[in-house]
């Protein structure tokens, strides 16, 4: 018997709908799919009904413990030899902050074929969709993306916040994923490297979902307008002028379930067209 | 009569099957579809066959002039006022270097409905089906893109090139997009910044279609392997630690049609089962 394949799939921000082509094929073709908690539950509702569909989501069990990732490692080679065909599905996109490369490594010492089925990522699909281009020629040319849940305040922070500062006050966009908890430190680290305090911010909750709700306000405002609306994980935090590009745009964009909570005063009139 | 709905789209970075199953519903249903020169061809061809497609790349014409900004904008809202549904296929993503929040601001201007459908962009899928995961928890807590169309010899540069070279000396990964001309540049720019010669480079053309090829080496070295291997646009360039994950996870990646033309001598053997 041959060996399967591990293919190593994004499942996009949520809406199923931006799953693309090759992950919905390979969900309804997969003979196990092993799926973390960020992939959408109807995408998780939709795989084959053939397939063996295992969540491997790293919430802690009965008595405390997790799915580790040696256990999830362990799983897909264990499939794999089997010959099975093992679809391992991420939330947004494998390589951005989802351990898709550790994976790689894994199955690649342990000699396992697998392949990389890029996914949306929501660093810049949740932004996006809120109307917030990450890029822009007017207003920023690079974009930065980081997770929140390191704390910036911790000497051994793997992050350099006074170098994304620099970017931030060059121009630059910065995204922060899963940073609902830790919004006051690295708002602090910005402003303590330099960052205005009027600097455009926006949080992008639940991004392509039904609940999809999005926030704004400033560096200085945004951890009160967060505890205001009660923003909750899974949370976008996007810093930068870009953010003013909403404003502009919220009366005629589509598909975008969100209205902002706590707009600013003169932007009222333009969330009146969005539902 | 109402007016349409212009939806801005990702065509993604290539693959027909790396469209979202959104947009390929958009291109079975629209009425018109202006795309860009990086839309691939194939995804192009397989528009509904009763809309009304135009190629509103942006290449010289035969007198030198080219499809401007304003007319691309222009047809959108003319068409939307004629009562169709539009498609704006970009590649990638259309708000990453895409110039999407341009034309969601001008649609709004218009008053024209819009609606933002994320695509897959190659600053993520080109390094990651070639085996280089942007971030890495051991390698790269950070990740930025910027497009390599600018001068970074110039003073006006809108990119702070001391600021990126010090998000690279603190293990952040670093994306340039359409970078393969001014490559020279950046790299003297992140030496200049003090990022270390040895710091692994990679420079992946035309991701994910079938004439995908990866060229990897150093800051010090990669221009010169550029050269040896006639790298030509478009291409994805990734400086950081991460490139070198891609050197033990190669023999057993599979979907990528590259090899490395010239990998370094200790990973020739690792290169092998790659085609």
């Amino acid at each position: 018997m041959h060996d399967g394949t591990v293919y190593l799939v994004g499942a996009g921000p949520g809406d199923p709908e931006l799953l693309t082509v090759k992950a919905r094929k390979l969900l309804d073709e997969a003979d196990a799919v092993l799926h973390d908690r960020l992939a959408d539950e109807r995408i998780v509702d939709s795989c084959s009904e053939t397939a063996e569909v295992v969540s491997v989501g790293k919430r802690p069990g009965p008595n405390g413990e997790r799915t580790t990732q040696e256990e999830i490692n362990r799983m897909m080679v264990c499939k794999a030899r089997e010959g099975k065909d093992v679809v391992r599905l991420k939330g947004g996109d494998p390589t951005v902050f989802g351990r898709g490369g550790e994976e790689a490594e894994h199955l690649a010492a342990a000699g396992i074929d697998f392949e990389v089925v890029p996914g949306i990522t929501s660093a810049v699909a949740a932004p996006g969709v809120a109307g917030i281009p990450v890029t822009h020629r007017e207003h920023a040319s690079s974009v930065t993306v980081v997770t929140g849940h390191e704390d910036p305040t911790k000497p051994e922070s793997a992050l350099d916040w006074d170098a994304l500062a620099a970017n931030v006050r060059a121009g630059g966009t910065l995204v922060v994923l899963m940073g609902v908890g830790r919004l006051p430190d690295y708002v602090a680290a910005l402003r303590a490297g330099g960052v205005a305090e009027e600097t455009p911010v926006a949080m992008v909750e639940n991004a392509t979902r039904e609940s999809e709700f999005t926030v704004t306000g400033t560096l200085e405002t945004i951890v009160e307008r967060r505890d205001d609306v009660g923003i909750e994980p899974p949370a976008v935090t996007v810093v930068g002028d870009v953010v003013a590009v909403r404003d502009r745009v919220a009366e005629f964009l589509q598909g975008a379930p969100s209205v902002d909570f706590s707009p600013a005063p003169e932007t009222v009139a333009s969330d009146k067209g969005v539902e």
